[in-house]
């Protein structure tokens, strides 16, 4: 091709300028569809994680297991696939892999036969001493097959010294720091679990008197499952044929710290987590965002679709009439070829396009949910003004993210988050906009029904925005690395 | 899988209760990146066709063509693809095809090598006697790869007894009836031409001094080139190297009748056709409607994507506030296994969450494009009326929907239109609204800017709602049918 | 990788230092299974041409169509596959490529429907005047879709002003010149073929009352099916439910060349071809072999398997003991990449072995069907030599190949044969032997039960030996290129 | 379809009624070629095991793997696969599998990264006491990926209480019963070990100063590799890049039992195995079988291609000729649709065909290597009765095969094996021979140079023949069972 090197852009919806929630999990106990009700609910988890899926059935003889690469619709909607996995207890897992290549080894639930049977575990969370647990655990002479944090907690599981699977379960836990909602399934039993300060999300609904169990409640609408309600922090709950389900608290108690970026990104609008609407929330962030922030304007505009539910409760709380200035292409591919160095932004509009009609001479009100590198802000800003937009004003539905989460959500390293190199002066000047404000972190809380942060004992985990971190970080402390483990290799 | 039969759920997105615009067009001569901006024209244009995609390319000494059933961005985005079509001139099709599995043999743009060079078409529309042609040419000797209505086009031009190539594709044209948006691509000419009534859009662009052809602005957006203005109702323009664009109007003049479906759903919103920006015209469909039906509610609600435009526009008009009550799963899987049969509405579901919160109690407008089958529009509602909305009215911002479309749309048999079943209020009571409304063919007009329909001369293609064809039909009228055609079948 | 550059060592079976026949043919009318039997037969004549495969059936109402690249065992094996092509009547081809990828729309059979109905056509041979034929059909408007000369037969087919489908065929035939052996399917009739010289083979078969028609006996055997008699040289016989067998000469007669390197070489050593078994006609060329060019030696060695026959034969008549001196592995590959080129030879070895017991300290008679670029011999001699043979004696079981054959056979262009460019001395320094005997071309017509040739009017086509061709050769003289045609171009 | 149901005709040549051969190992320490020397030497092997294949490299740093199903030549002979395993040590393994459809995990060489460094082991053989040392290591702890019995090796290694990893590795294969040839790499060491009895062949290789182990001579030929020695019954080779070669005794002493069977069918002939080449092994046992059961005949006819050198070795001793008379159609399909059940013997014909004009009248010795369940004798003879044979004469160049193998052979149950059920004169009834010998015990001791079975202590393993097995066989006593075992179970 003549003209310059062809550069590729990644245009991949799933590798965009924003956090992501490193997976969603789901269980179904006692129903004769369990897989394919588990495949649904999986499917409405989707958002949580879009690399892998996995899931793992129990027909009363025999574990049976399915994971692949790919969007849970690409591969659970076969019904040579629902076959291959027969019983009315299924657990699932869906996944956004951190770093490198995705390998089907990483992708969960993870099952492992134990001389006393099977067991599988779907994972949503990280934890922060693995490696070190891991280099322990290996000395004594356990073959990894991953580094998966999940792998740590079943080889501990194997090689406890207690006696039942339950207390040997626990006995693994209780070694653990850091974020986790784990599913399980053994022969007899569906377990649920959060960690003592309850960072993810799990809840538990009933299916005409099946259990179900699920990381957030859209995925109990798509069955047509009832929300019962949430698992609590540090709870665990046991669910068999014979006795219905059975709660323990098996770790000292903590006071809860719910992940407050589920309610400004991960979650779902029509999802309840933690006995509130995300939806709500989110226009309530848009109110706040108004009162603490808003400038006369013609136009509210929000980047979509992220920025939707905000750009309503800040249009309706400051009276500008709420358009669609940007119009996304549903139809995303993975990487373009750039045509030529002199087109610019092209990156932004594989996905976004202007709508000029709506932004020509107008004052525009922009908003998005969050700035993490500052890409993409910077790009659709360019093309707001291109085409024709007065002025641009951008308000953030979010405080600035100026630290790297180690809760199981990818996040760039500190040094890449904008917000940690600038200053807010600094970073408008960057995106090149006539104004840039953030929620204060007090808007957020208030947002969420608090009155506002207490900084002594804070009601949630907002450690991205204030590096306040609710647990120990022992493998980063340690500098702890593993090499690559396995015993079987995969295949290309 | 014990329980009842399985039953598939199509929830393609592409697949569901809408109708189909079938193709879109684009090309670019003279820039050294043609293909790769040819792909990213294509993936602007993909919302008018998602089966498959093309491009041709010539580089100076040979054509080259790629076609792929697929996404744009599945297949057009390596390098290697991009750099199998050299050259800085070349054509693109995207495709939805009717009937039957897709078969690559009907991936556009086709192209046959004639005695005197190259030539490839590529085309939006339907020509209405092309059977007919076809069992002509046949007899004659000529051997058809497939039924498609562009071999029709090339085959009559392949035996036209006249000189050059553009006079031979004028005679072509010249036997056809029916709706065209054509780009051709022969060794020096790039050729775009619409039929006489202007059916189809095709607009004109320019890149830094290179000429681009497109059916609609986004397209030209993407790339960053230059809206020069709308090819016109029976215009050809011919595009050289050495003479720029010349423009020939080769047929018999006839007043223009442009696709009133293209503002209602086919177009994306951020085009501008025929003069119009699309979003504006579907607000004005909104605010024509609530002043047309308007009545007392709490909120107004879309059925996303295509009716939020009109939403935004009726609740703007009615001053009831907008909100989104139903959330759109963006990861659109192709079919689900139904887990059982006493779990309804789940196609629905997959695409489509009620957001039960902001419905509970709630009078709600809901505002949806059209209606088709009405499958969909039942389903929306029941899951709305579920999630504990109070009275239920249904919009809808086009009139009913009640005669198949002969001009390059996929819609159903007449008899499977809802409207052309069931008066209003029979659609009403089979859909379960608490009311039910259409906007009116002069509301419609009005919204376009027409102060009401000529119905002597109507102003517009609108035969789906009218059932007046501004064609013959000929192909229908003599019932004619055609064999599968194919000197190559092709493999699995 | 360390070392020097990798280099790729072809080891196909199919791309090695022979002459390849480019295709096999094969029909059954009138057996309800005729599709599994027709890749049953296909299968029998994979050595004709192993680069991919087709079956057409007709079932009463429809043709049906499957072409894969690959061997017939690569996908005629599978049920779905044989599903797809009901009927009680089908034929099928199995084919070598010359130059370039293989594309599947040069796969047939080629199908093409008329305006009187469909019409298959499967052709072992070459056309030597087919693209002259296509430049004068292109100009009156037929479009290819390859350079096929077997499209080009039903182009002129297709354009004929003839009445009834086989008058039109013949009519096409007739303008034919070059080599054919053809099976061709209408709704109502099987046709075979055979060109007036009978270059190719073509035999009759019964099955249980129903008509077969093979390259080759051995394909009834696989089948069960009786051997009937030779099609003869200029007969065309005409297959219907009705009439059964009708027989009709539809050229002006001539003195038949049946290609006598059938025999050398290409058909399989148990088929029957024109009305001798080829392993006896090998065995007698060993033994004519071993009387014109015998020598005192220990053992003969065959370079497995194409030299084995000829090896017994020299054996028995030389009285030397045969032995396997020469081991081949089954399992070939496609290319190994080199691991350093300080180990020759190694592209050899991949194939063969020398088993180095037999061969040390021994004279050796080493005995191959032909020497086409010598590359090959060149190893296996030092590949047996470097096994502790003494001496080595090479005997050619066919007179030197000297000449381009342009009747359907792979053959390098004449400059590549070594026999062109090189005395019979020459040839034994440049392979390293201490000996080399090609057999006389008196000596091959005596094998084949002649006499001696005769020079006026040779009994076979001997043209790769005499550089005698029994036709014009037009395309040739008029050094006729066609661009690349294509209609519709083949996805990767 | 019409006519009967189809059946599958199981034809693919790796699982006809033959014994097969398990595995072949390979493995280079010391050039930087080592993987794609590797790659070769699998090629080289293929008989061995036609599966799946692997090989596992280090390059200093890291360990590399690539495991594939399929042939070598499917896979490795990429060179983008070479390149993903850098380094010059590698290890390979190629594999034939027992039960079920072929799953990776059960490719090998397995890998593991123990504390000390990754160790991968690539193992020809089988452990008779596997499944009894795996369920003691399951209550430990440890989690398997397999029921594999190489996997226990690594499992015992890694657990062992030892100091050092040969340590480690001694003290795991002392606690094994059974035969195996082994060869391991670790970071700076290569491994060959084979058990105390030498069932299984394993020998070294010099190539340009690199060490190479290998199942067999043929797979240091195709290298170019010079033949140093045997590894012997009980050795275990240390090769490291300070001390060269270290060899040390580490078993309880004990007389070796080299598996009988490697000469009458498994090895190559052109193998040196024991000290003595398989072909001439091959050529005495048909001579012996000449002396024992001669009898009057026309031709002296191989089923090809295992019987070949016996039916070579029994012509010359009886002075009869030696013919083709059943001709190999070497493109082998994996299975065919059977067109309808009166056309029998079908799967048969799809590998050979009878050379009808060698065969008509004749009276003929046909020669095998064996009788497994007799299927493919019975079809065999027919073919050869149907074809014209006045009289056939069976003669088998081995002693009737009675008892299954435990050793790393996939052998029927004794139930299945036709000896076991038959005595002779029932066999040559069942296959419908004029007479049928098979060699006695002593003549194949003859064969391979000793001058009779010492029954006290025999010489050989020979359990096949004669029941008499050299190992215990705790599983099988003790009928352990283990459930499929998994931590990471595949994806389809």
């Amino acid at each position: 091709m003549s003209g310059p090197d062809p550069v590729e852009l990644s245009t991949n919806p799933f590798d965009d300028d924003k956090l992501h929630e490193e997976c969603g999990v789901f269980g179904v106990f006692g129903n004769p569809d369990a897989t394919a009700l588990t495949a649904l609910g999986l499917h409405a988890l989707q958002h949580r994680g879009q690399e892998a899926a996995g899931v793992v059935s129990f027909d009363g003889q025999q574990f049976h297991t399915e994971r692949h690469i790919g969007l849970v619709g690409d591969h659970f909607t076969k019904a040579s696939v629902i076959e291959r996995l027969p019983g009315d207890k299924a657990i699932g897992h869906t996944r956004y892999s951190t770093t490198g290549a995705p390998v089907l080894r990483n992708v969960q639930p993870l099952f492992a036969e134990f001389a006393a049977g099977g067991f599988a575990v779907a994972h949503n969370g990280n934890i922060t001493n693995a490696l070190t647990l891991q280099r322990m655990l290996q000395k004594r002479g356990s073959i990894f097959q991953s580094t998966s944090d999940t792998e740590t907690l079943i080889h501990l599981t194997a090689t406890s010294d207690r006696g039942h699977l339950v207390e040997r379960f626990v006995d693994a836990l209780r070694q653990l720091e850091g974020a986790y909602a784990i599913v399980a399934l053994s022969e007899k039993k569906m377990i649920g679990c959060r960690d003592p300060l309850g960072v993810r999300p799990l809840v538990l609904g009933d299916l005409d008197g099946a259990y179900v169990l699920s990381s957030e409640t859209c995925a109990l609408d798509i069955i047509g499952a009832r929300f019962v309600r949430d698992i609590e922090p540090g709870e665990m709950v046991i669910i068999t044929e014979e006795g219905g389900l059975e709660s323990i608290r098996p770790f000292i108690e903590q006071k809860p710290r719910f992940c407050i970026f589920e309610y400004v990104y991960f979650s779902r609008p029509d999802s309840i987590v933690e006995g509130t609407n995300v939806y709500s929330v989110r226009k309530s962030i848009g109110a706040e965002l108004a009162r603490e922030s808003g400038m006369p304007a013609d136009l509210v505009i929000p980047v979509p679709d992220s920025g939707t539910p905000a750009a309503i409760g800040y249009a309706q709380e400051a009276g500008i009439p709420f358009e669609l200035g940007i119009i996304r292409n549903h139809y995303v591919g993975r990487t373009f070829i750039e045509p030529s160095d002199h087109i610019r932004h092209l990156g932004v509009k594989l996905k976004h396009n202007a709508n000029r009609k709506m932004l020509e001479g107008k004052r525009v009100v922009l908003v998005d949910d969050s700035i993490v590198r500052g890409t993409t802000s910077l790009k659709i800003v360019q093309m707001v003004r291109e085409a024709g937009a007065g002025e641009v004003h951008m308000r953030i539905a979010s405080p600035p993210t100026m630290n790297s989460c180690f809760y199981g959500v990818d996040t760039p390293e500190k040094s890449k988050l904008l917000a940690s190199r600038m200053s807010i002066e600094e970073m408008a000047d960057y995106i090149k906009v006539d104004s840039l404000a953030f929620l204060t972190i007090d808007g957020l809380y208030r947002a969420v029904g608090e009155t506002k942060r207490n900084a002594e004992q804070p009601q949630f985990c907002d450690a991205c925005f204030t590096g306040d971190y609710p647990t120990r970080l022992t493998d980063r402390s340690n500098n702890t690395t593993v090499r690559q483990l396995s015993l079987l290799a995969e295949a290309g």
